[in-house]
């Protein structure tokens, strides 16, 4: 049984300077889940116990301070391990919490194995690096456009962070895959609803995107490509 | 001569893990040099040659868009290798441009010779993982804060941020060790040199920092802290 997780994940990226027998040390740590939308895998202060692969669906990571007036959240798309944060640190808690947006479908296994386990193999270590590097990379471009003084600027820098972040492409669009309200945003752009709505609908009635059932539809994305240059 | 070089980064953090005798490999590798303030060490664009670590002084590291309009910045303080990103990319080119903002006193070494280097020393590998922890959490806070609709909210979160992240303790106040001006402030909150310096004027009234030669004395610390928590 725990045969078939190990070849849920030997074939990915992260792995693949690991053989099978490798990772088959793993084995009877790793754990395998489905939860269903809108579950929590963990909450923000939580003991940081488990560390989590991400197989099919999207979670967010989502921080708060005491007073839940500041908010920040992190999508992880699938093929991803996650948290991130705290690797190594000694750090006891989770930094964030973690919500299923869609149905999602996790592998799983404790965060000690998982750090003595990476801390024994060099080219994961690396690959790890890497990744760091490109989350990094995608908060640099969220903080440098995040900080544009207009408003409507940050509504549109969202949807364009959102798209070549999370977009997929079609023939006629690009589906940011990820079910999305005018609500979660505008906490994105720090904006008001109602701000980040009048851009959605100027951008409708220009025809640049559709949403349907809380998907957004891009229809002209050398339009969003442009802004993030 | 090269041997005093070594000396010179044997005992910091990010290399504790190594022997005299490890690190002696670079020996040949490595150079030191001091830069006055204003002067580049790179710019964004040019080939990803070196990598640096800060013995003295104050680095920016600076991203801008095509059109100029977008800008980053991070502030790198003493005793931190920089630039993170890119490591095990394999990318050819520097994504910001360093500059000094005070005279400066540097190491550094081939960014190729130092990944393989990397690559072989597993401890400096965790390391390095922690060190992108850290920058990360520094990252996180930067969105959660710079994504409040208010913008003088926002030049008072910068400067909390700065007060945490660069702030030098002293018996009276906290100093932000950094040559600051209202300009760089209003970048840094994504808001006007007006509202910028508004909102400066008003905590000076209140006595809650005072500036002088562009250093921040912050007198109330408590009520800075308050904004972050």
């Amino acid at each position: 049984m725990s045969g078939e997780i190990i070849d849920l994940i030997k074939g990915k990226e992260l792995f693949s300077s690991l053989s099978k027998q490798d990772l088959s040390v793993l084995e009877p740590f790793l754990y395998e889940r489905t939860l269903k939308k809108g579950q929590y895998l963990f909450w923000q202060g939580d003991p940081r116990q488990r560390i989590y692969y991400l197989l099919d669906g999207y979670v967010t990571l989502e921080k708060s301070n005491k007073q839940g007036s500041m908010q920040y959240n992190q999508y992880i798309k699938k093929d991803t391990l996650f948290p991130y944060n705290g690797l190594f640190t000694g750090s006891k808690e989770y930094c964030h919490s973690a919500i299923a947006e869609t149905d999602i479908h996790v592998v799983y296994l404790s965060t000690d194995v998982f750090e003595s386990f990476l801390s024994k193999h060099n080219r994961l270590l690396q690959k790890v690096i890497k990744e760091y590097g490109k989350i990094l990379e995608g908060q640099e471009k969220r903080i440098q456009h995040g900080i544009i003084p207009n408003a409507q600027e940050r509504v549109l820098n969202s949807i364009s962070y959102l798209m070549m972040d999370l977009g997929v492409e079609y023939p006629d669009y690009i589906r940011i895959d990820f079910p999305f309200t005018t609500s979660k945003l505008s906490v994105l752009s720090g904006t008001s609803r109602e701000t980040a709505s009048l851009v959605i609908n100027k951008l409708k009635r220009e025809k640049k995107l559709t949403i349907k059932e809380k998907m957004i539809y891009i229809h002209e994305p050398q339009y969003f490509e442009k802004l993030v240059i």
